[in-house]
C-alpha cells in the first residue's frame, strides 16, 4: 500500500508564522500530497511534493461543472510530542459518500490515511502547539478533464494541503449571535446538502453576508420544503439542550453528517445524558424558550469544535439563550473534546489515531 | 473602454479539427481573454493571450467553496463572411445576476462585449462554417484567493475561452427520450437554481447517469418542494404545445432564465401563437396526453437550440409524444432560430449583434 509513493522535498522552506498570527486557513505547510485519477488507470501516481500551484486547462470541469469534494480534519501535537488525528477514517469515509453523490470515483480509505500520515511526517514541524491551535488538514478532489459538457469527468486530482490554525472564530469559545434565514435555502432533500461539495458553500455566502451586515456571525438554515425545520448553523451542526435533554436535527438528506456531531452524541450517551435526533421546528424552539425550557444551544464542527449560541433572530423576534453566556454543558463538551483531541484527557471512545512520525 | 487591452499573439497556432470531428467543447481556439479582480483594484488588466493553463494556489477558493459563474453563447459566420453573435448582452446581464447571487463582483457589460469582439477578431479563423456548426463562447469567473474560510473571495479571474462546435446531441434535431426524476432535485426556491454556477451542474450528474443507464438521454427536473411542478429538462428550459397553445414553466426562482427560452417566447408572440408562462404539473401533462391534447414538447438552450422530446418516463409510466417524431412547430422554431443565427433569415426582433472583425 502506497509503496510507490514518491517524495520530493522542498529546498526552500517557508518561514513559519507566529502562533498568534495564524488565523484560520491563511498559511500552508511546505508540502502537499497529490494523486491522479483517470478512467483508464484509476487512482495512481501518489506523490508528496513541495507546496506549489495547481496547473489546469481553462476548460477543466471543476471550473465549469463543479465536480469537487473536500474534507476538513485536524492533527494535534501533544505535550509529550505525539501527533494525534481525530477520527480520520470518518472523514475519508464521508468523502467517499460525497464522491458517490457527485459521481466522483471512490478512494481507498487506507491509502488516503497512509498518505496523510506520510505528509504529516514530512511537515511535522508545522503542527502548532500553543493552546487552541492545531494543524488543519484539507483533502480535496477536483475534476480536471478539459471538456465543456455536463458529464462526469474522466480525470481527477486528489490533493491534501495543510494549514496551521488558531481559533476559527476570533471571538473564541464565546457565544455567537445567529440570524435565522427565511429567504435563502442551503440545501433540500434530493439535493447535495449531505455531500461536502463546493457548491453548497457558494450557495450560502449571500445569506451569510446579509446576516453579517445585520450584526450576526452566522445564519441558521431552515429546511427548503417547509421552511420551518432547523437544519444547520452556518457550516456547523446544531444542538439544543431542553430541560436537561439534548436535541439535534435528525439526518434527513440535506444535513451534513458531521464528525463532531457524531462525537458529541456519543460523548453525551457515554455520560448518560439523553440525546434525541429528530426534526425540530424553529417555532417549537421559540416556544420552549418562552416556557423557560431552552437551556443551551451550540453549533458543532471541526473548525470551531463547539460554538455556543447566545442569541437567535427569527423574523425580528430576538431570543436570548442562557443570558447570552456559554452554557455549562457546552463548556464541558468543548473542554472534554479538545482535551481528548490534544491528548490531555483519556480517550474513552477510542477516537484518536496516532500519526507520530517514526523519526520524531 | 478597454483602451488598456494587452494582446499577446501565439507563435504556435494549433491545427484546427475537421468540421466532422468537432463534437462539443473538445477543441479550443488559439487565444483566451483574461481580466483580474481584487477588492482593492476592481476588475483590471484585461488581456488576450495564447490559450494556456490557469495556475492557481491549491487553496484558491474556487476549489473549496465553489464561487464560480459561467455563461455560454455562440458566434456564427455567415455565408457572406460576417460574424454574428446571438443576444450577447443577455448572457452578460445574466452573468451579473448570477454574480449577485453568488457574491461575485459585477462586470461592466459593455467592456465584456468589447473584449469578446476583440477575442473573436483574433481567433476569427476558428469560427466553423459547416451546417450546424458554430463557435461556442464560454465566459467564466473563478474565485482565486488562497484562503480556507467560507467567505466571498477577495480575488477573481474573468476568462473567456472559445470552442468550435458541432451539434450538441449526436442525435441531431431528433427527439430524445427523457426520464422524469422523482428522487433527485436540481434546485429549490431560495437556492441558486436561477444562477449559472458550477455547483448546479455537479448536483445534476447523478440523476443524469442513472437516466442514461436506463436508456434516457436526459432527466426532467421536478420542483424540490412539491415534487410535481415541471422545472427544466437537463440543462434546458422546456416547452409544451397543448391544443395549439404553447406552455412553459414560469420563472420561479429555481429555473434558469434561458436566453433561448426568452427568444422562443418572443418569436411565438411575433407569430401570433399564444404562449403561457405558468406552473405546470407533470400529472397535468400526462392527463393532457391521455386526452390527446399534448401535441409537442421540446427543450431549449444555447447548445442544442431546440431539442424535441419524443418520450417521457415518469415512474415507469411511459408517454410517447407526437409518435416520437419531431413536431411541426419544434421544427419551424429550430429552422427559424438557427436561420436567424446563421444570418440566412431576416432578424425581425433585432437579436443579432455584428462582431465582424474590421480587417476580415
Ligand atoms: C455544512 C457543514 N455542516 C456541518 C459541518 C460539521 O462537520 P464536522 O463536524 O465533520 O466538521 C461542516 C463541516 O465541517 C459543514 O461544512
Ligand atoms: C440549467 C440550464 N437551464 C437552461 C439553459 C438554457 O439557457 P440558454 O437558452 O440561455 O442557453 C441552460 C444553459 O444553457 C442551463 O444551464
Amino acid at each position: 500500500m502506497l509503496q510507490s509513493l514518491e517524495i520530493e522535498l522542498t529546498s526552500n522552506k517557508k518561514q513559519q508564522p507566529a502562533a498568534d498570527q495564524l488565523g484560520f486557513g491563511n498559511h500552508f505547510t511546505d508540502h502537499m500530497f497529490i494523486m491522479d485519477y483517470s478512467t483508464d488507470n484509476g487512482w495512481h501516481k501518489p506523490r508528496i511534493q513541495p507546496y506549489q500551484p495547481i496547473v489546469l486547462d481553462p476548460a477543466a470541469k471543476v471550473f465549469h461543472y463543479g465536480q469537487t469534494i473536500f474534507e476538513g480534519l485536524k492533527a494535534y501535537k501533544t505535550d509529550d510530542g505525539r501527533v494525534l488525528l481525530f477520527r480520520p477514517h470518518k472523514n475519508i469515509q464521508r468523502m467517499n459518500r460525497s464522491n458517490e453523490r457527485l459521481s466522483v470515483p471512490e478512494l481507498n480509505v487506507d491509502v488516503v490515511i497512509e498518505a496523510l500520515k506520510q505528509l504529516i511526517s514530512v511537515d511535522k514541524d508545522w503542527i502548532p502547539t500553543a493552546p487552541s491551535t492545531s494543524l488543519y488538514i484539507r483533502p480535496f478532489i477536483i475534476a480536471t478533464q478539459p471538456q465543456l459538457g455536463v458529464a462526469p469527468s474522466t480525470h481527477y486530482q486528489f490533493i491534501i494541503i495543510m494549514s496551521p490554525v488558531g481559533a476559527y472564530y476570533t471571538e473564541g469559545v464565546n457565544p455567537v449571535k445567529i440570524f435565522v434565514e427565511s429567504e435563502y435555502v442551503r440545501s433540500v432533500k434530493g439535493g447535495v446538502g449531505e455531500a461536502k461539495t463546493a457548491g453548497n458553500y457558494a450557495a450560502g455566502l449571500k445569506a451569510q453576508e446579509i446576516a453579517k451586515e445585520k450584526g450576526y456571525s452566522q445564519v441558521l438554515w431552515l429546511d427548503g420544503v417547509h421552511r420551518k425545520y432547523i437544519e444547520e448553523v452556518g457550516s456547523m451542526n446544531v444542538f439544543f439542550k431542553l430541560k436537561g435533554v439534548v436535541h439535534t436535527p435528525a439526518l434527513n438528506g440535506s444535513i451534513l453528517d458531521g464528525v463532531t456531531r457524531n462525537s458529541i452524541i456519543q460523548l453525551l450517551k457515554h455520560w448518560n445524558i439523553e440525546v434525541i435526533e429528530r426534526p425540530i421546528t424553529i417555532e417549537e424552539l421559540y416556544k420552549a424558550s418562552q416556557n423557560g425550557e431552552l437551556e443551551e444551544a451550540f453549533g458543532t464542527g471541526t473548525a470551531a469544535v463547539i460554538s455556543p449560541i447566545g442569541e437567535l433572530n427569527w423574523q425580528d423576534d430576538v431570543l436570548i439563550i442562557n443570558d447570552g453566556k456559554t452554557g455549562e454543558l457546552s463548556k464541558k463538551l468543548y473542554d472534554t473534546l479538545t482535551g481528548i483531541q490534544m491528548g490531555k484527557l483519556e480517550d474513552p471512545l477510542g477516537w484518536m489515531v496516532e500519526a507520530t512520525p517514526v523519526n520524531v
